[in-house]
């Protein structure tokens, strides 16, 4: 996706390490204009699919999934990340790694708000190697619900998550995919749009 | 807002200690349907304050801050809760007592997203001790930047964060007031809306 790619080139800041910094339209300052646009690719990516809820995760996956749901006419779910406590009630549960963060995540959704009725579409702002997709995948799985795919806003198209999901049989949409930034120069994947 | 206080009590459930939980519509599974009539209210309240920023914090005020930013046609911020790690670059901070979780959060924005140019309208899902709401004007404030108000979607007017704001001159505007929820029957405050 064209406006996303340029947005990336003109506001991203390639930092040691393979860290991408969007935080000024993404996920710390939200340009709520660029995510009705992208809202609308995804719409347009997976119009025939049936949508009916959208799966996110805590925290910057919120503002974008609820924009998406608009789009499709559903509700968002959004896993909550826990540390072991609090977790009470009838639960999807898993475990997500955070390389960024260096630990361990509970992650859970209730039970009330997924199953065999809901057709899921995960909604994520970043896809790098998948840990976090696994786990959201893994949710739904566990709930009965069918997967119908999932909306990345970001893919790092050289780590190991998107080969990972799509050899799993996932439709997956990432609105860009970033084969390369050594150097700190950004090269984006052909997407045909 | 009489739509958000029917949904209150068709869906939402008063457990013991004056706990409200509304995860069916507002802070685990989101209705952006009613998300988007919030923003429409909070956008009739504030109409004449020239609103060019919307703060909020992680998680649950993201979503409602998003539909409510494409309102204002504004940009959101949201601030994060870290607990004392990975604190680097130009920050406005504050801690936040967080009586639910037990524990006392950092929470950060980065100075480059807040500024004396912007009039910020904050919003949040529950006022209710206000600890949250006190940093946030806190942030503001430090920023330089123009508090035009707050906007929140429920109120628990039987605890002190309500009182205390408005008493600092602070124009609050909440969707939803609880005066009572003794025995699991929700009262709320008369509005004129």
């Amino acid at each position: 996706m064209k406006l996303l790619e340029d947005r990336i080139r003109e506001e991203g800041v390639v930092k040691e390490g393979n860290i991408l910094k969007v935080d000024m339209f993404l996920n710390h300052q939200m340009d709520v204009v660029l995510f009705r646009q992208m809202a609308k690719e995804w719409k347009r990516r997976f119009a025939d699919a049936g949508v009916n809820k959208i799966l996110t995760i805590e925290a910057s996956g919120i503002g974008i999934a609820c924009i998406a749901a608009e789009e499709f006419g559903c509700k968002v779910v959004f896993a909550k990340k826990t540390q072991g406590k609090n977790l009470d009630g009838d639960l999807l549960t898993t475990q997500i790694t955070s390389f960024t963060k260096g630990r361990v995540f509970d992650v859970i959704v209730a039970k009330k708000f997924l199953g065999p009725e809901d057709r899921v579409l995960i909604i994520d702002d970043f896809l790098a190697n998948g840990c976090a997709l696994e786990g959201l995948i893994s949710i739904v799985k566990e709930s009965g619900a069918t997967l119908v795919g999932c909306g990345i806003a970001i893919e790092k198209g050289f780590q190991a998550g998107g080969d990972k999901i799509r050899g799993m049989g996932v439709r997956l949409e990432s609105l860009a995919i970033i084969e390369s930034m050594d150097g700190g120069k950004l090269t984006f994947r052909e997407d045909g749009t």
